[in-house]
């Protein structure tokens, strides 16, 4: 039952934002929206922290599905911003994978809008290539639980890795003693409960 | 970890709609009857949309079962149609698998109600003779959750894909480009937050 | 313990659709949209079938907020449309106030998006000069059900009724012999239970 | 501060059972089926314990609405039984009303479907005649939950009490020694939960 | 819109605990076992702490319904206690109302399994009879949420006050500074959450 | 993708029926009592229906774990009854596994309580011996849905089949014309939903 | 049925912060914390925005309770801090009844952690005194929906009102017109759905 | 289809307890905290009781994470402690695996806040190096359901084995004659469904 076990490694691994976009977000109905805007940007914020090549993507972003969100446009001024002109699949876009391929990286960490389409499709397609594909759940929206729960199944069956942002932030830092203030921030930044544990730890030790 | 990725062909595809019938559609309540309706018809106009042959089928018809929903009747006039007079499982009938292998098609879309028996037994019936099965459980109902996760698990493990009726548009029709106005207007009669999304945008631009 | 029960009277009941807009409808998560974009068609559909006198209004449809839902325009193109320059509570509007006033009715039947605001406001000003006021539930919507919880607590402990559109239909027609076919036909159109009753039993009648 | 306490008495209340008919079941999606049915012959098993007047009354049972669920039927062969050729509310019908008044009682236990309209309509009609009203909550179904909530709330604001059969039972039998056996015996039909105590202590009690 | 507050006195308060006894808890399935037996320790443990009298009785605890928890026995050695030779109504047992009015208190503080029958009911001959009624909703369980929001609206309707144990605790203890440690330790014991911020407080403030 | 599906098969298939016990049942909660009960007794009649040999067992049976369900023993008089002395695993004590070889079946149908245990281990145990296991679902009860899901994963990665009773009963029956009358009778009885829709058919086709 | 509706009014009106504390916010169960941390920041940015007087207290602060959420410190650097040295109803403490009197405003709007005591036992000592209470229902929390029922329950028989943050907005600003971009920003920076509805709508009417 | 069991063998299994500190446990929130407290205490007792090598470890506790539960700590004082100084995967702390190897054990039982983290990581690198892995899911939290489904997908897809303590306790006693009183009372402390039917049994039995 022996397993390799290929952690997550932040010079081996790229980010692909897939259609985190304004019309398209109000389609998301199977997490929270405050909740999920929160895991979004904590995911753009874990992938700046650890300054890990990202990949913007849109879908017809001139049309009902809205502009890409603007503060992912913010936060990647320069990444490669591809809007596609019709392919669904962002795979079939011989562009975005020419971004991925030229960052060298093997593994891709995947989040989008909807779960079944923009961020399957791709994570599919990717494994296909032998990537290594890590889903990053809950910075991915859908319609319901119910296409959801078909959605982890098609990926996980094929090989995706199913993750969440703070997984995925501590399988990257490895160490706290790598930084500890900065994982410390992000953590404070996108997790209330965490930010209250500081703020009172902060309180008492700043009282000694 | 590789894993090939046969994509959902609209030339290698036919859809089988087994016992969507008046009365057994009472039995479902793991998903809302408005939702699950909706769901049913855009598989349907999916169907159409895409002019995948489709397959009907009902059990029992004349007795409590009830009849086919009368607007799947409607849709597929040449269809097939197959009043099974008793086989449960839909692939134990000759004319219904004379009906599948007459389309020479080897992905196979299946929905019905109830998703552990109508659909799961010509599913797994459908995998061991070698189709690649692709189930449509937002179009699929029973009795509840519990039964739903048990059915989903059975075919999962034997090798059919889990999808929605959203997903196998998108993965059918691969590029906006091939037909914008069609897609969308499949999406916006069974989408209301994308119908929403329509309207404003319409509204917007037109007012230009 | 003795209460009057002043019932609804069509003849003296008129319908407010309070900023049934495309932009809003994607703030509304109390209610799945399938189900919620069904009831508000019902309760249209059955302000025309009583010929009740029905008021449309909408708050800044210029702007994010969206224009109404076209289906409610088509409905009702002679219906009194209030769009209006910027008050929340439509009651402030006296163009809207006339509208009401011109009908003669006496009870006020409402429905609108967001219920604490769009619903509630005008609800509570209608109570406090004197109609009766029915809150149509389920063909309201608003951001969560902590939100429509408390707005139904504040608006019930105010004297507003609270139904749905079903009940609403059932008290005014009173007898079904008044119009079988009328009211059995509102029924299939939005109940898909209730449509498939009707399947099988007109299947079953005319076989014999 | 002080409330009057008005109990339910057995020698002072009849049993309403408002169009629990096949038909119309299927429209109940606030309770579970399996917990449903035995609530409801709950209700009845209680109703022939105490020995209380009985009346049934049916909507349209010829129709698609099905006839009324034959246990009912069978466990009340001599209870007057008003098939409504048409009216919605089942106080409009003056054969039920003449039957309810026959009874010479003035507590009235109501229990049907759907809750919003076949339970709440005779319910303030009976309570504008000053009787007291105690609604069976769990033997009366409806669409969906917030169809529900709406019922209850504009139910009990007007006087009506909410009720479970498990409740009235207690209520209505006072002290256990009236009848031991006979009230556990309603317990252990329709109690799974007591039926498994009551099988644990007859054993150890046995054994001795 | 004024409103006397007349809060819980530890000097004029009693504390009914009503058939808490081991066979009716496997009935209760409102609230998680786990959690509910957490909260009835804490309403006992909050009796014992501010000292107020407490009076225990069961139903038929020589049958099915099964002893006592021996918890509660063991807090309250001394206190009265009235085993119901058959009475449902807790009230209709002429020892249990005198030991209440022996206490000479006029607010009455009441839990028991289940909700609608061991709570209700003696919580409306009380209010009938002029005391205070104070519902603690959280150490009071029975078979499912329905059944206990009817109850809570009965009971509500009646005139008494919904409260959890925590509230109870506070609104008795009134101000921290009458005893820090006491309290806190009810609290630690109960609430796990309290707990840990004790254990991260007191750690760090130890470490000074 | 092609995947041998070995049906469920009437002359190669046995019933384990492991531990529903009058106490045990009572720590079930992932599925509510009624329904539970009911899924139970129908496991049973299909057994019987289908003259599957059943093989009933207990653990510790004159313990607090209570006896069997007084319904199984009466529905299989003759059937082998171990109460095991002790082993909490089925498959450790000699004569349930003996008794199991003596059927000759290859195909074991599990339900138990709880799930975890009494289920997961003799199921885990025969797969490991080679038979064919399958669960059933909706007939096994364990303490929450948490230890369910954890039970599933286990059982089915080690490879049992998920099912529930109206699955087996299909898959065992293959084809309504063997007894049309028969399982009819057996979906009517622990059905609601069915048994209103025969009903309403019987209704109707007996009234022409 | 005519009931007098006193609106909310920005001149007539201050806000009570009570208790959000680091230590107390890991109690708060009833609500996401990441919508929760949203509810109360919108709810302060709202209390600025309008310019209302507003009150901040705390209890026990230097103890496991831990300090105020560092934001509301920031964003009402001047307004009247009271930390508490015992009194748990806030309205034992002088200083803080002090202080709102000193407003001058009859409509307190409260909001706090945790509901059942923080929120409530102000709430209700205010409406004793003869002011109009609004209490911020998601803006206030608690240890689970049995506690925030209960204590919604308790504070809306005394008279408070339960509103959300949002319906106070509306209600205070009555008319987009006083302020649009004002109001909008306040929606824009706490309500993620309306910020994509903005974002699109931008974009589409500045591309013209 | 035939699937070797290793059993769980309490001769060769080490129980890992990985960060239940308390600053960590206000983070989980996809168990309630009554509940998640008793089921990390029970699993510990099961260790004790089963003489099971058990090791604690902690991240950073000195900071925000706070203090291990005091609990833990006093039941195992002589157990290894690691106080890692930085490493996020307990297995990357060379300390951690010692102590593990040092058990001579192959079979690894871990529970740990939060999962996707402190259970995840070192399930994955135990799994890489041949250690058998089971995984207590309900001694292990995390931020919601979603990211616990994430984990469990991602954890058994490796091959680590989900179970909850009350399973592990059955397989590791094997046979209740092992010690009767010694599991009774295990689960007595920890179940209180079990211990009410201890209690409900030992009162009928010394009754004799």
């Amino acid at each position: 039952m022996t397993t390799s076990y290929n952690r997550l490694d932040k010079d081996n691994a790229a980010v692909l934002l897939v259609d985190h976009q304004a019309g398209l977000l109000s389609l998301v109905r199977d997490i929270d929206p405050d909740r999920f805007k929160n895991n979004v940007l904590a995911l753009a914020d874990l992938a700046k922290y650890f300054e890990l090549p990202t990949i913007l993507t849109t879908s017809f972003e001139t049309g009902p599905n809205g502009p890409l969100m603007p503060e992912l446009k913010n936060l990647f001024p320069d990444a490669p911003y591809i809007a596609r002109p019709g392919q669904i699949n962002a795979w079939d876009n011989e562009d975005f994978v020419k971004a991925i391929k030229a960052t060298g990286k093997k593994q891709l960490i995947i989040a989008g809008v909807v779960t079944e389409v923009c961020v399957a499709f791709p994570a599919l397609s990717a494994l296909a290539e032998g990537f290594e594909v890590f889903v990053v759940t809950d910075a991915s929206g859908t319609f319901n639980e119910l296409t959801r729960d078909s959605a982890w199944d098609r990926m996980s069956t094929a090989g995706a890795q199913l993750m969440t942002w703070f997984g995925l932030a501590c399988e990257l830092h490895r160490d706290w003693r790598n930084d500890v203030e900065g994982l410390a921030t992000l953590f404070s930044n996108h997790i209330p409960d965490y930010r209250n544990l500081m703020t009172s730890y902060n309180t008492l030790t700043n009282a000694k």
